[in-house]
């Protein structure tokens, strides 16, 4: 029998992180081969170069695809997408994949969405089901409605697969793969690197020995015009905490601009003595980086889920992750320096929840390999009421 | 206070009929712009030039878009779907609408969904809720979790788009606006025109006087390798027959030439005397056609729709319109020549049904408008569970 | 020494017919791998689907890129240009080819031309420098433009070239690899095959026992609307003569539709009992029916090129090949039902002229591929003047 | 009679500049309508975004089309080419214009070029015939073979453009319309406004009184590598001298990122006590400012051209103005610190030169309005030998 060709699409660094351990599994799997395909962001150096990790960590790349349009405002979003189906078209029909898997709720993943779904290849979507009260919903959504097989990462999540019409044999709770990462990473002491040597960056290296904070805070696409007042609550907030604090640039979406001018004016004005700013950086040494600091600060998915399972603290700001299933570990404040601050420090104070694993158990990557090798090769379906 | 701006974006033929009234609609509407946007096979000769008949009927285009992309494979209508959201996002972006309306399930129509829910543009959506059983349903359901506003057409539609988890007041029943087209025509007591002085078309001239069949069957896209199996089954049943027949060719899809070189095919090895050919005709006309035939064979939704409203008895083949609701007008048949020959007769002989509500009341288009005028202008939304 | 690699675009039926004898070529060295791209009409039933052909003579296809789009208007080909750049760039960027090679002055070549010369991959050029007095000149003269080898089939070509700017060092009259073919044909005694067997096609089967006609006529651009008017003389001065005729369909051009409708409508309305219509033939067979046959009638260049190796007389219609250099075997006439009449007559009557070499004496493909090998990779270059 | 619809396609910033005369003589014509295309850069914050300032200059714009891809190698110019036809196609289809201006050669002008001449629609160039030696170089001429009129800014381009093939009564040296602004310049005492306050930007504000060097280096498309390398020799220089400079951001490029790196890391490692940069400025303040410096520095266009008219030394670094025409005010160096620092010496020590009209008096942009309405409209052409 030959073996299963399965097509992954990785358009953007988190999206990368989150799925690593699934492609390991396909690839180190006798019976699935794996076809990796780079696109959209996941190229681009402004937002971390995904596709050089990729490459380090020895994958091999099936295709690369170019396809983020430039632009200030919503239709750069619209057209990044029409260009990645029109491009992941050719790439699918000349790698002629048994499945093709598309992950979480990006824009462009609908892009893989479609490509797949109007050509009849069975399409798998990682991550579906969940809920967060943005733009990325009526994707992820939408998604679950193209998709074949739905892997989700909780008990909320599967449930809600199964209400919106999909098949219930057709929607399995793996956990979240990025739990696999943070189940590697729990056992160690101290954190092995220093991040300052290994991934440079810019501006003050403030000295981490007695605890840091870590800043992660995305524009949110439907506030478009808010994005820049949104980052400089959390600037002024961290500027007057005056901690060691390590902050990561903003992931690509239509509101980059304002988060990113934001930070550029900010640091232009002020010196910002207590901290460092990254691009990117590998997804095992972040969430070292995470596991050893003392509160993460923003609205990355990541709080939510990995720092749940870690019991690292999370401030979560703004309405970004709303509606997301939530562990013990965070707490929820606007876009407001004064609650960002208090937030902050009670967080710092509380210190280190116990693990939880409504995201899943470590296990997802394997577990997700599996299924593609033996679901039936299905693309027909029909909703359930 | 500015008029309200509505692009509605027509992609076929088939859409044009169906939403015309609603275009009449908004177009004479004081508190409302039309921007008319004409794409896809709309514009194409070979799937009966939409355009000339929406200029003959005196609207305004805003735009038109050339998108098809010509293959004989289901990647060309994934390409179709990207080009089309590339070149509708700056339509919308030069147009700027308050709304853009969305029709039907076509594959294309996916295109105007994407790029008005990523350019936060609110979008209305008419006909979603509906259960077919095939790719289109795919496409229906996930533009429901694209939409903002749905006008659906029927109770059991209406009651499957609030399962999807959207907000109850933002989903109308308004019945189908073809109704209204429908609703025109049921007074008339004979063919008003003479289709082959009219509408032209191939092949032989059969007399109409006691009667004729009308046939209209389309690919099924899952099924591409089986369209010119199916189309034969039907080919043979009426040449059989060897009644007065008038047949419309398909529109466009993945399988558009095994239909037509099925049909072609027929046409060359026998000399079908009994039928006549048509590319299109005008909505109206083609309905009173309908009105005063014998019997609709095929699988068209109008067959399910408009043929309930009119009493018209209907041969429907195959799984194109499975699970669709349906009034007491049809018999549902397989991809058999004798099963096919065998509901012909029967129809005939039953003769008209009463007329059924069930897809509306012929007001859809008056109704539309108004929502489109009052509607709260919003593009946020969130799952309802 | 790694091997070169030689990335050659192929996008529609004559084309590779054209260049057939430098694939293999190219195949065969043992220092070059051949990257083979089939685009556009290359891949449609509807152009004679060059493709299938392709890989029944035993090439590997690298990648397959549907980039036509469908349309009646000049608008489709500024189209297909545009998706053929944008997706050509992606399978160069996954192909990384040291040259690309792309073929004569079809619209849609220069998507591989733009697509090599913006990436900085040398660009070679395969029968530059001819003139015709059409929108092809516009073409073929901008890619010489862009090309940094030139390929070229006459000395008046090279010539050409030459004034036209380009380093002398650089431009090769290597003859037109057609000819190569034709050098294979012309020992046979009689018709190897018989072509309604092999071929299929539709119409009546006139003995071709005492000779026989071939017609090949493709829509000329600039002169859109007139291109039914044009078929339809041809059309009438062969129903005239009721000779056995073999006639060949267009390919893909933005009149197609006005001279295949002339087509379609001209057999509709008379029986042409004498005529035999065929999508396509491959190139050797099409070589043998040609050398066999009393006179070619039409606006190939093929009537030009290998009909003047072989010398076939040929009645050359219209503008299409104005300028291009004649062998002593072709007579031009206007779009006119007598001359064409008269024409023909002559042209039978008079018979087999004797062989010329003006467009190349057989050994192109080898010449071609020697030149991939040794040419120094180069893409930097100015105008000579 | 009705006004000739007369599209011009603005991609740019610097071809804004440059053709703002021709602009405002078209729009103020009685018989002319213009039709402004905004596309690519000219959208894009990034480059200056050109589309404000021709807002503000009170132009119309009938179209936007954001076409620019994002990426760090070739592969997105020729992809933003792509897309740019795809798009300007529809754009042309729907504004029907009776000619189409493209200016001057980069690389994304092509798909103006293209997408007019595929679509019959007569196509102008302004700025054919100019020598380079780069990228460029092959955009040009290409488009010159694609365009039916010409409209050069010298003598020697004249004579060029005829060389070609183009036949000599549709080519016109009108002179370059960026001189109709330098004319309007030459008469002021002393720079009428405050850089600093006008258009903020960052760094020093060096005192301007006594002098001052003014900075403009772009990418060189085909040294794509290079490009950081080359910068860092020009920020050496201008670092050592110490001399109040005014710096202006490259255009997009795709070496674009090797440039604005090179100058970020420079700003961070060294004060740069001397240097303020700007992202843009309006054409006749940036001429003003010109016109009252001492010296330009860079690769710049404009200092071969309306620095010649206005007689301002320019130290010309590198390859990109190569075999341009030289009026008296230049002095060509390498990208080499020592040749950049003692240049700039000599250049400021010398002062002044005389005025040259070598690249036009000042009253392009009237006669090519005038041209534009009486030529004949044509897009049928033929080579000239």
């Amino acid at each position: 029998m030959p073996k299963r060709k399965i097509v992954v699409v990785i358009t953007a660094r988190p999206s990368y992180s989150r799925v690593k351990t699934v492609l390991s599994a396909i690839q180190r799997h006798p019976d699935l081969e794996l076809q990796l395909v780079v696109a959209a962001s996941a190229l681009l150096d402004r937002y971390g170069s995904a596709v050089n990790y990729i490459e380090k960590d020895g994958f091999t790349i099936a295709a690369k695809v170019f396809n983020v349009l430039e632009g200030e405002n919503l239709t750069a979003a619209a057209k990044t997408t029409g260009i990645g189906i029109l491009e992941l078209s050719t790439v699918f029909d000349n790698l002629k994949p048994d499945i093709v898997v598309t992950v979480a709720d990006r824009f462009e993943t609908m892009a893989t969405a479609i490509a797949a779904s109007y050509m009849n290849i069975p399409l798998a979507h990682i991550q579906g089901g969940e809920v967060t009260g943005n733009i990325d919903e009526k994707v992820r959504h939408a998604i679950t409605k193209l998709a074949d097989y739905h892997f989700v990462a909780s008990e909320n999540a599967k449930e809600r697969v199964i209400k919106l019409g999909e098949d219930p044999e057709m929607v399995f709770n793996t956990g979240c793969p990025s739990i696999d990462l943070a189940d590697e990473v729990v056992l160690s002491e101290m954190l092995p690197f220093d991040p300052y040597e290994k991934y440079g960056g810019v501006g003050a290296k403030p000295d981490l020995a007695d605890g840091y904070l870590v800043v992660m805070q995305h524009p949110v696409t439907t506030e478009y015009l808010d994005s820049r007042k949104h980052i400089e609550a959390t600037l002024e907030a961290i500027h007057k905490l005056n901690k060691p604090t390590l902050w990561f640039w903003p992931n690509v979406d239509a509101g980059a601009d304002g988060t990113s001018t934001g930070i550029r004016a900010f640091r232009e004005q002020h010196q910002l003595p207590n901290v460092h700013f990254f691009k990117n950086m590998e997804g095992k040494d972040f969430l070292q980086l995470l596991y050893h600091s003392d509160c993460l600060i923003g609205n990355s998915s990541v709080g939510i889920r990995e720092c749940a399972f870690l019991g690292v603290p999370v401030v979560n700001i703004g309405s970004r992750q709303n509606r997301r299933d939530r562990g013990g570990n965070s707490a929820d404040v606007d876009y407001c320096q004064n609650s960002i601050e208090e937030a902050i420090l009670d967080s710092v104070q509380r210190g280190k929840s116990i693990s939880s694993s409504i995201y899943g158990d470590g296990k997802a990557g394997t577990q997700i390999a599996e299924l593609l090798l033996h679901l039936p090769l299905q693309f027909h379906k029909t909703i359930m009421y």
